[in-house]
């Protein structure tokens, strides 16, 4: 197995650089980090295009399924490429799955417009992913979900749900191509209480920007706006909170 | 007006030291960052220890009622001081509310058991407060509400709700001295589903820490441990967004 000591080496450094969407799309290759997200890609039977273990997984059976591709790295190394303080030491780089093609969506569905923090994104898929929804779609302005702060936050969840990447006014015409009722999410209490809506099985729930909320062309479009009711004296919610609030509350109507 | 020019002064280098719960604990002082929080922290009268601001904001109106106080900061200080990129160059140090002692409680709480993410819980607090809630209880190793991370995800909540920090089991003692019913929560299939329960008006739910959740001395002594159902093949929630559905689900059974 190769060894790589140093994290000046140059592989290490394109590595580095896959913290950037515009190298994740170049490249069509991302990097997941921890045992719990290798072993889920290994089980849900991503393509693995390299491995890098420091020496205590070297003898891990995942790490012999891919000696082909596995590479030896130092506990500096694994620092560099890692976004914890305390790095478990395992890395892998998979290609992205070939997603940004969709001809119909049905059942629940989660739309992002140019939600902007990958902490918020990853937690949302994941509250997807819990809530039993169907799929995400991200505007083309929201954090790339193949980001490794996304992936974080996320804990794997693409393996377990799709996830799409389009223009945000494609991803309501497709919605409305297969009869999805479309629910604007604002913070404006002239919108309908989320608890009051009728339940439904087809839907997509648009959850919007942290500074603007949902654009006011995509409110437009939708079938229904709705919001949260503040009870108290805050003037809003997290984006994330609200989206798992509208999420299993759209769930338990 | 006094001018600070050097992140390097002495006065500026206690006050980033107030990013320390050690440090807010024994001075009794604690730092609110930008222009909304400030003006809170005026409305809602809190005392004001000192008022830093850089020189957009040495002619404001409330930068001349507390001129007594005021401190003008070059930008540079100001960055020093800051928890954002690109700090408004506001500062208000203001005193603890002397709030670590309760004699009783009513209506709806929260109660936090060890949350250890400072946004984890600032997010938390700012949620109770949309939700209505009366009030929440910090256990004692639960991240410090005035730490400047908390502040930021709170958002001023503080000014709106009654926030405690005390052993988690005289919280619970005295949710049981008012009757109020005690809900543990837990990612545990065989607790019981949040959405099934009764509706009531007075209880404490009690939310854990990100690893280990709630502990199980203080499970033990809930009246009623409840869930999250989890629909998809998500293994958990993050427990900020498990807090926001509990919160608003409890609220609309």
């Amino acid at each position: 197995m190769k060894y790589i000591e140093s994290k000046k080496n140059d592989e290490i450094k394109q590595l580095k650089k896959l913290a950037l969407t515009k190298n994740i799309r170049k490249t069509g290759t991302y990097v997941v980090e921890g045992f719990h997200l290798v072993r889920e890609a290994d089980q849900y039977e991503q393509e693995f295009v390299k491995l890098l273990v420091t020496e205590k997984y070297t003898e891990d059976r995942l790490v012999k399924k891919y000696h082909d591709i596995a590479v030896s790295i130092s506990e500096d190394v694994a620092k560099e490429l890692s976004e914890t303080k305390t790095p478990q030491g395992i890395f892998a780089v998979l290609k992205v799955n070939n997603t940004d093609k969709i001809s119909a969506i049905n059942g629940k569905w989660v739309m992002l417009d140019d939600v902007q923090d990958p902490g918020n994104v990853g937690t949302i898929i994941r509250t997807a992913d819990a809530a039993g929804y169907d799929g995400v779609i991200t505007s083309l302005d929201t954090a790339d979900f193949y980001q490794p702060k996304v992936q974080r936050s996320m804990q794997g969840s693409q393996f377990h749900l799709p996830i799409y990447r389009m223009n945000i006014n494609d991803a309501i015409t497709l919605a409305k191509e297969s009869d999805l009722t479309i629910y604007g999410s604002e913070v404006n209490d002239q919108a309908k209480p989320y608890n009051e809506l009728a339940k439904k099985d087809k839907f997509a729930l648009i959850m919007g920007n942290e500074a603007h909320g949902v654009s006011q062309d995509v409110l437009n479009q939708a079938d229904e706006n709705i919001y949260i009711p503040i009870l108290g004296q805050a003037e809003s919610l997290n984006v994330a909170v609200a989206a798992g609030v509208l999420m299993y509350g759209l769930q338990t109507l």
